[in-house]
């Protein structure tokens, strides 16, 4: 993020980004926080939505005109953009609500150009802003450069990170046999091609791992997949050692990266369908295809649902990786309790970046630890209030302890993927605060205890957990559960649960996390979340198994207000915590353990 | 009904049937439950699937071929097809998960003709099978003539029956003001014309009512607004008397219903844009529009939604005509309590049929009663496992105390329509009727006192319903939840409560039935269903205010599984019950309905 911060001002930026779109009778340009993978992190390279706007939430859009900046955020950011993008320079608008494509229908006028970077804009993005610019006459206009990188003098260069083995005992399954797969797949759907643009998708199918952009283990590249079994893998060269090179099968080629369009120009022949992902790939891919006079089949990624149902080498490794991160959340939360008032009552109060270096330590002398899997919140007070606040660009609040702190944290480990979030409190907590975090309690167990029939889709268990607050008046503006990867992305599609419609199953072997909360601009946030395996019953049904495991602190619950199945599940919960953590942490954690389990 | 019984057998009407679609070069001929209206209930005249197949139930769909008839019902009639559509002329299949456009594009072959009646065929259906034939290079073919008709000797003609004044002090508002808002709605969508083929739709907006089909107190018509307000009503003049007449406002013209299209033809103007519904006008519409160089719209109708949303003078004729039919509940149940067992004993069991006509006298003994709302479900026994099962066509089996008994009518009255369902025990109860009868009853107090935020929609919720069964491992194939008309259908959209996605809001004014259910083939079947009001709370939040006053039969709860919150609300809910009805009800029924009201 540093590497947006330096240069010239922001409105100098959006000064110099106007006259490179007027040298090109521009009169929008639609400037999205997507690279060409289309994922949640981008490598600094690609920050363009933060050079020119300040915005550093990790997704947003905006639409540059002659007489605005346009900033579309969804409900998590809303708070955030207000500090980030403040001034006359910007307009602020909700991503659902006000549509970016809404608003360009409003704007836009009959003979506008409105250019944008086919690499950096889904199909399914195009189409929208395309309809609005029809209707009114306008057009879009892909452009060859993107004029963002054409002002942005010290842009840092493309990513080179390396490309590692991810070795079978940790996949569980080959490369061969997954590509085997999908060229059956590509049969049955009478599809000469499959494009895949998604590192997490490139970096499972060929089990290899990387290092490009912060928290994500894989390499940038592009893939094609043909229904012979072979596969043309985009990458830059110097990023593949020659072990890697060993250990993939000779049904994988290697080609520059610079040469994916061209070469799936090349490789589209008239009338054959070609796949392609209409939420993440680029649109140039759609594009390419058609003009190669294939048939563009716009259909969810078939990795994505492979990758999306573990299997039982890869659920064990999840299983293994949370247990060590329990670890660290204990020994972090046994450290915070201690220190917080203390350093508060010496004058020196702990900082949120030193909680969130500290997690970091705790994660750090954990066996098989690689990296964080995403940007820390760290959040004290009314900060936690910023769903994805994170403590930088001159933030550091300090943790006091007649205020309250929510830490939610991952780690990548050997084994797989970790997030949870936990809320603490100390001496005192604001009012309402109390009777909001029970209910967020009783929203995350109301969820964590269901069972459910095949067939089940988050859209519809996503009130299950928001009930609690309901009852109460209270709701919060984000999603109540997302994927995980196995070392791969810590937000991982296609599951979700949440209120938008998202027809996908949840299936046996889908990780997921829960994590219910409530934010009081300014005065507090509250959030649980732990992340589960989806199991099947012996009746059929499906439910939530357990993988996180840190105490849930009890000292904010109204215990009245908790039913009996609440406490006891709570309790039960607790207990495993202990058994499982105790003998792994250190004498001055249990103790603080000892004392957090205890049954309420 | 039985009109589609007399006559040839269903053999030698298929017979029939295939030879009319062989003079015509037809190779299959799709045959929906839909008359011209899309409504659930068809006039005699118009059961032709019913002709073809002898399946009664209330939605459905055949495709005839020379090789067979599919049938295609959704869950709730999977049980009762089997029964009704037998032997080898028939194969079955479930409306959603195999749906009749992918049965079709499975069948169908390049060169095939695929009839069907462009009137009976909303635009949504006619797409998907459209995709399905132009794939395999099938063409579907509108008929100017229905093949049913013009085999069908003894086909009852289209009804007639009396249009009536819908008076403003039931209604709450004048056709003149509703017609004002239509009117400013097209200007905004500049939109020159709506198209309105919905028989509820078009009696709300003129304030008529009518009686063409069974249970459904509107006329069938078309009708057509422009955006000045005018309003062309096309409907059979000898239904409309003068009183009538004097009642609609001026703008409204009358012309024959047999000028529809060519009226529709003519007014619409090359380049104007014209509204239709795409899941209930029939795509004769839309062919028209087009025809006639228009710009066919497609936008579910502005009056469904007005519609939904009642006024209070609406709620207050709704809450009004509960009362008097939970009078009706509880004088039949009285009644069948002390007479089933005795009957049973004297070897003259009380039968379905007699239980049925029993509830019709209760309501007919109600000031305002004027007819059923639907087909009364009156089942005993394993019969209450087809959801929608009627004691017709020959059915009527006796309630016998060592079973149970399942009750869903309701009744039009002048100020509004009802809906409920009890299910009924008498000495015994088949093994797991208790757990599932309990859970059931938890499920219906789930919902009925779920608060929810603006912006939920019935998919949202639905699962909240069906939790306390899932618990079990238990679920119904049947939605939880329907709009409800005032004096008009039983079932009215668009707000559902249920599986599938429906984006359509949960608003202050809606009335929706809640009736979680649960079935064991051949055994048993229960269903608890009350109506409500959806309402808005001081803090914004909305919930569910109850409507129905009918007694929840205790004696099959499992007590010790139920919660304080449970049973308190039951209690509560039975008290009012008690206050409401007894000053109303017979010396005997309140003496049952005293004991039937005890707090548990």
């Amino acid at each position: 993020m540093p590497d947006t911060l330096s240069g010239p001002t922001i409105g100098a930026r959006i000064a110099d980004l106007r006259a490179e779109m007027a040298a090109s009778s521009l009169d929008a340009f639609i400037l999205p926080r997507f690279d060409a993978h289309q994922g949640e992190y981008v490598s600094p390279h690609d920050e363009r939505l933060a050079y020119i706007t300040g915005f550093s939430g990790s997704a947003g859009m905006a639409i540059v005109t002659a007489e605005t900046v346009a900033v579309f955020v969804d409900g998590r950011y809303s708070v955030q953009v207000e500090n980030e993008c403040s001034g006359s320079l910007f307009s602020h608008h909700h991503l659902f609500d006000q549509p970016p494509e809404v608003w360009l229908n409003a704007v836009v006028q009959n003979g506008w150009k409105v250019g944008f970077d086919p690499m950096h804009l889904p199909p399914g993005w195009f189409d929208r802003f395309a309809t609005a610019c029809i209707e009114t006459g306008a057009t879009m206009t892909a452009l060859e450069h993107n004029p963002v990188d054409a002002i942005w003098q010290f842009q840092p260069s493309a990513p080179l990170g390396e490309v590692s083995v991810f070795p079978l005992q940790l996949a569980g399954r080959s490369c061969a046999d997954k590509s085997a797969d999908l060229a059956t797949y590509l049969a049955a759907q009478d599809a000469e091609l499959l494009v895949d643009t998604q590192p997490d998708n490139i970096s499972w199918l060929l089990n290899v791992r990387g290092n490009d952009v912060a928290f994500n283990p894989m390499p940038q590249s592009f893939l094609i997949a043909d229904r012979s079994g072979g596969i043309t893998w985009f990458v830059d060269p110097r990023k593949v050692s020659e072990e890697v090179c060993d250990h993939l099968p000779s049904t994988v080629a290697q080609r520059p990266i610079s040469e994916f369009l061209a070469d799936l120009r090349n490789l589209c022949k008239a009338g054959q369908r070609v796949l392609f992902d209409p939420d993440f790939s680029p649109v140039a891919v759609r594009q390419t295809i058609a003009a190669a006079g294939s048939t563009p089949v716009s259909v969810a990624s078939i990795v994505t649902r492979a990758k999306s149902v573990k299997n039982s080498v890869e659920l064990s490794g999840l299983h293994d990786c949370h247990v060590h991160d329990g670890v660290a959340w204990v020994e972090f939360s046994a450290w915070l309790d201690a220190t917080v008032p203390t350093r508060a009552a010496a004058g020196d109060p702990v900082t949120e970046r030193e909680a969130e270096a500290k997690i970091l330590a705790c994660r750090q002398a954990r066996p098989g630890f690689l990296s964080e899997s995403f940007q820390t919140i760290s959040a004290a007070g009314g900060n936690a209030a910023m769903c994805h606040y994170a403590a930088i660009n001159g933030h550091n609040a300090p943790i006091l302890p007649q205020r309250t702190y929510l830490l939610d944290s991952g780690g990548q480990y050997e084994t797989g993927t970790t997030d949870a979030t936990r809320s603490f409190a100390f001496d005192q907590r604001p009012d309402g605060y109390d009777q909001a975090y029970t209910a967020v309690f009783k929203a995350f167990h109301s969820l964590a205890t269901l069972r459910f029939p095949r067939g089940t889709q988050g859209h519809h268990i996503d009130a299950i957990c928001r009930r609690p607050l309901w009852d109460l008046g209270l709701d919060y503006d984000h999603g109540t559960g997302h994927g995980i990867g196995h070392r791969l992305s810590v937000h991982e599609h296609p599951q979700r649960i949440g209120k938008p419609y998202n027809p996908v199953d949840l299936l046996p072997g889908m990780v997921v996390s829960i994590e219910p909360g409530y934010y009081e601009a300014e005065r507090f946030g509250i959030r649980i979340e732990n992340i589960f395996e989806i199991i099947e019953g012996i009746d059929g049904f499906l439910g939530f198994h357990n993988m996180t495991w840190a105490p849930i602190q009890t000292d904010m619950m109204i215990l009245d207000k908790l039913s009996n199945t609440e406490r006891a599940w709570l309790n039960s919960y607790h207990q495993h915590v202990f058994q499982k953590l105790s003998p792994l942490v250190g004498d001055e954690a249990r103790k603080w353990l000892s004392a957090a389990v205890v049954p309420i």
